[in-house]
C-alpha cells in the first residue's frame, strides 16, 4: 500500500466506529500481534486510547516491557487472518509467517506496522495506573498512517464466539459534535 | 418493544462492536440523555465498561452525584434522535419530549430505560479513580434488557463530523475467541 501520514487531530475518527483492531509489540529481537476489540478513545489530541488486555495475553508483557505498540486496522478482505491471530499465541508462534502478515518498520516505534492493515497508529505508553487493575493502558498516538486508497474501509466488528459484523452504509446526519 | 432480561455474561457482545450509546441518567428530579460513542469492555463478568465523558458535558454531573446510568443502545431507525441528543445540552433542554424518546423505569436504578433502544443496560458506578484524570467511569451492569424480536441490529458507529456507519452484514469465522 502506498502509507500516507494522516493527522493526529483525526485519529479517533478511526476508532471511535469500535473496529477490531490488530495491536503490534516489539521487545527483545521478538515481535508480536494480537487481536484486540477492547478500547476506546480518551482524548482527541494528543489522541490518548484506552486498551485493555489480559494478562494472559503473551502481548500483555511486551507491551509492559517495551513502552510501545501500533494500533492496526484491519478490514473484512482478512477476516480470517484477524481471527487466526487471536486463535493463536506469540508464546508458541509467529503469528506474522504463520498468516502471511507483513511486518513494516515504524516511524518512531520498534513495534512493527502490518503492511496488509489500511490504518496504522503508533503508540507510547501514557499510564499504567490502570493496568494492574484491569489491564488498561492509557496510550497516546506519536504517528498516525493511512491507505488514502481505501475511501470506505470494510471494518469488522466483535459480536463474540466468531460472530462479527461488516461496516455498512455510510449516513450523515446534521451533528454538531466532533 | 416486548422487553426481556438479557444475561450479563453475553452483554460483551452488544457493546464490544463500538455502536454509538445513549447514557441516561436521573438525579434530584431530573433525568438527562446524552450521546456518546467512547466505551470500551474492561472485564466479562460481571460487565465493567469504560464510559469516557466530557466534564463539560450535563450528564458528567448527574452520573457523579447519583453514581447509577443506563446504556441504552439505538439502531438507524432512531439515528436523527441520537443526533439530536448530541447537538444539545440537558442543561437547558428536556431532550425527552424534544426528541420524543420514552423514558421507562428500570428495575434496579433510577436513571431511565429508553423505550425506543433495542437494548438496556442498568449500572452502578464501579470505580472513579480515573474520573478527574481522564472523565473515565469504569461503570459495573446490574441488569440487562434485550428486544429479542431485533435480530440483526443495525446500530450505527460514529467516524467524526455527522458521518456515521451503519451495521453491515454479519459474517462468521472459525474462532476460540470468546
Amino acid at each position: 500500500m502506498s502509507r500516507q501520514s494522516f493527522p493526529l487531530s483525526r485519529v479517533y475518527g478511526l476508532l471511535e466506529p469500535g473496529p477490531v483492531v490488530l495491536l503490534t509489540t516489539a521487545h527483545s529481537g521478538q515481535r508480536n500481534v494480537m487481536t484486540l476489540s477492547w478500547h476506546t478513545m480518551i482524548e482527541f489530541e494528543p489522541p490518548l486510547v484506552g486498551l485493555v488486555l489480559s494478562n494472559r495475553d503473551h502481548s500483555f508483557g511486551m507491551l509492559q516491557a517495551s513502552g510501545e505498540c501500533v494500533i492496526n486496522i484491519p478490514t473484512v478482505e482478512i477476516a480470517d487472518k484477524v481471527a487466526g491471530c487471536g486463535n493463536t499465541s506469540g508464546a508458541d508462534t509467529d503469528k506474522f509467517a504463520m498468516f502471511g502478515l507483513t511486518p513494516e518498520l515504524a516511524a518512531q516505534v520498534a513495534a512493527p506496522l502490518i503492511g496488509e492493515c489500511y490504518a496504522n497508529l503508533e503508540c507510547r505508553i501514557h499510564d499504567t495506573d490502570m493496568v494492574n487493575k484491569y489491564g488498561l493502558f492509557v496510550v497516546r498516538v506519536v504517528q498516525a498512517w493511512i491507505d488514502p486508497a481505501v475511501e470506505n474501509p470494510r471494518t469488522i466488528h466483535h459480536l463474540g464466539y466468531g460472530n462479527f459484523m461488516v461496516a455498512g452504509e455510510r449516513i450523515k446526519l446534521d451533528s454538531k459534535m466532533k
